[in-house]
């Protein structure tokens, strides 16, 4: 199994838009082939990040779902935020760090 | 759902140990109150930790296991490993640092 992790940043004043967008999300990628499960995590300690946390079948499954028309609307909404704080020159409201994993024990 | 991220580094000659360590596990844990699964990440990418995961109903299910011999009996091999470079002055084997999350949307 792979694991992806987002860990993302939020500027203070965009947390609540950045869960917003969660909680309203269109799942269209959970119908896509390999996907196994998807957890969002707000940290409960103040200087951790959110994560976005996807789980697939294999890395290839991962690496499909970011070429997708799927993924592109997933993150219409959050990569508009980012375009109009940079046109703007305002600081961008998050920033986000990749981590990959395999499962290797249960 | 609550979520427990301990993230660790290894030492790069402990590294089999380590994961030797998970393969053979007790898996006393899973049998306790308000666990839910766990998840043992090797990462894909050199400059990340190796993460074990466990969900839980609620952090208070995940606190009721770090007192119990469970808890205790699950980590002997690794807390002796840490003891005995420590007593012969060599660097600790590993370095970790926990996470705590709340699943906020799925």
């Amino acid at each position: 199994m792979f694991v992806a992790m987002n860990r993302i940043s939020c500027q203070p004043d965009y947390v609540e838009r950045f869960e917003e967008l969660f909680r309203n999300r269109a799942r269209q990628v959970d119908t896509l082939p390999g996907f196994i499960q998807a957890k969002i995590l707000r940290p409960l300690k103040d200087d951790q990040p959110y994560i976005v946390m996807t789980m697939w079948e294999a890395k290839e499954h991962f690496d499909a779902w970011l070429k997708t028309e799927a993924f592109r609307e997933g993150h219409r909404r959050g990569f508009e935020d980012m375009r109009r704080a940079r046109e703007e020159g305002r600081t961008p409201p998050m920033s986000s760090t990749m981590e990959e994993y395999e499962v290797f024990a249960e």
